[in-house]
């Protein structure tokens, strides 16, 4: 089923034996009111109790540990104000070597907060992504730092397929499991290790409807971007990578659209049902399973709930709108 | 250390494998930003992850399986406005048997329908004690039904007494272990089950200040009352038993006190921090690490999440007064 990818099921179990003691093996549970109310059974594959409460964590320890020693020494650099920041910090941290993360001024300040927690001080830059480069470029050229990607990267990829291949050696008789796609590096890694070891299990990716890209980038046939950026998956705003994109294509069943008062149901529903605390990124599959119940009536669902760094005034909005019953 | 009490190691390994397959294997969760914060290791037990949201289920569950055929015949019956009495509800539909729950009329509707969703029909009485019993005594007097109390039983006692030895399965080397304490049934299963485990590992009970009747217990030797029934800390409002109280005052350690803000502090920073739902009663124990820090500093420590049936008002409440970072 996977072709001839870069990304295998060798190269993510090797990731796996890679990052062992150095990311969390988290714990799958379930709901019995979630799947009593939608007829399902859902396994929630909890990424939210991951370090640095995000999946990212697995993909940026991975490729910190393939670095060469050489290649080590140089340290690593990446430009995000995201999990990706403190995943990449942590896992230096963990090797001992010099992370450099350039970071929007205008990022949030628990965000910058986490990057500082594993002992890096961020480089400040203007929010655009010339900027951004242009500050990284020079941090590279100054310290011959390798650049890691937060998703279109082999061995970022890879590190992410760790998360499936976890919970299908815990429930392998899944019929179907739902990620959330932004950049496609979760759902890729899901994709070369959910199909290679059980090739009639269904893949779905669930997409904001504000942030649609990734359906569209499959109805095209190229990379599309976002239109608009204000989706509350915030970490669903980026389009597919030149990497993932071809591996999506491929082997994805369907990306599934939802939209916002869905997306905050869900969360309100991982939160006060499943009792999952859940970014609004990690309860977009929820949300599909909920906004297509009869199509999954009956099935056995596995669900990778991404993170769980939930901003207390999202969640707050959230339950103020009345979604919460 | 557990002298000759009717509930001993032995009969907690009985409930455990009796109730295996009808309850939760919770899974345990560390945070390293909690532990980071208040320098030490803290093994979460997530019982907020149990069937109907609480620990509740295991003491049920043991006492509902425990009948004789012919008891069992006759049904159960409680008088409860909280987690026992769907905790009752589904362990009487897991065995086939009628469960009578009465429930004062004004009680939470959440609560009552989570009774129904186990196909009970409520029975609702005046919400005062006398009231409760009587109608108590009016079923048990038709239908022979057993009357499981929600504390003061020593099946039940066995069974709550499973989640420290599932705990201590799986973290053998602890410290300490905290569990809140309303009316002493997890407290004392978890003494019995963790001292006998290990004479030297210290057993705190966490209890509200605002509901401080097991702590003016030790201190006057006689069961104390509550004197306000208004702790944020609900399922931590009734006094102990005549079976849990000569267990709590011969085995534990200490019963530390928490003032309303530090509870409510710590409900935000086990969702916030650690990424798990806890009603504020599941939250009491943290709290006591928070306010006890100097104290705790360095130790590894086990704490009984017992419950993540948090009102979403409530939650919004404690957001907005500002504890959340």
């Amino acid at each position: 089923m996977t072709r001839d990818f870069a990304i295998t099921l060798t190269t993510i179990r090797d990731a796996a034996k890679r990052i062992r003691g150095h990311v969390v093996r988290t714990p799958v549970v379930q709901s019995l009111v979630v799947d009593k109310t939608l007829g399902t059974e859902i396994f929630f594959k909890c990424e939210n109790q991951q370090h640095v409460g995000a999946f990212k964590s697995r993909g940026a320890c991975n490729a910190v540990f393939c670095l060469t020693e050489d290649e080590a020494a140089a340290g690593v650099i990446a430009h995000s104000s995201g999990n990706h920041a403190a995943a990449l910090a942590r896992a230096a941290q963990l090797r001992g070597i010099a992370a450099h993360i350039v970071m929007p001024h205008d990022s949030a300040t628990v965000k910058i907060d986490a990057v500082r927690g594993y002992g890096v001080e961020p480089r400040f830059c203007e929010p655009d992504s010339d900027s951004r480069q242009a500050a990284a470029d020079k941090v590279i050229a100054a310290t011959g730092a390798t650049f890691i990607h937060p998703f279109n990267d082999e061995r970022v990829i890879a590190g992410q397929g760790t998360a499936a291949l976890e919970l299908l050696e815990e429930v392998p008789d899944l019929d179907a499991v739902i990620v959330p796609v932004g950049g496609g590096g979760l759902l890729s890694g899901t994709l070369v290790a959910a199909k290679s070891l059980n090739p009639n299990i269904k893949v779905f990716a669930a997409e904001p409807a504000w942030a649609d890209d990734a359906f569209r980038s499959l109805q095209s046939g190229i990379i599309e971007s976002p239109v608009r950026h204000d989706t509350i998956a915030d970490g669903l705003r980026t389009c597919l990578g030149t990497l993932t994109f071809p591996i999506v294509r491929e082997l994805v069943d369907e990306i599934l659209l939802i939209n916002e008062e869905e997306i905050g149901a869900a969360t309100l529903a991982m939160m006060f049902q499943a009792k999952v605390v859940a970014e609004p990124s990690g309860a977009v599959p929820l949300a599909a399973v909920m906004r297509n119940k009869e199509r999954f009536s009956g099935q056995r669902i596995g669900i990778v709930v991404s993170g769980g760094n939930l901003d207390p005034s999202t969640l707050q909005r959230l339950i103020a709108s009345g979604d919460s019953n």
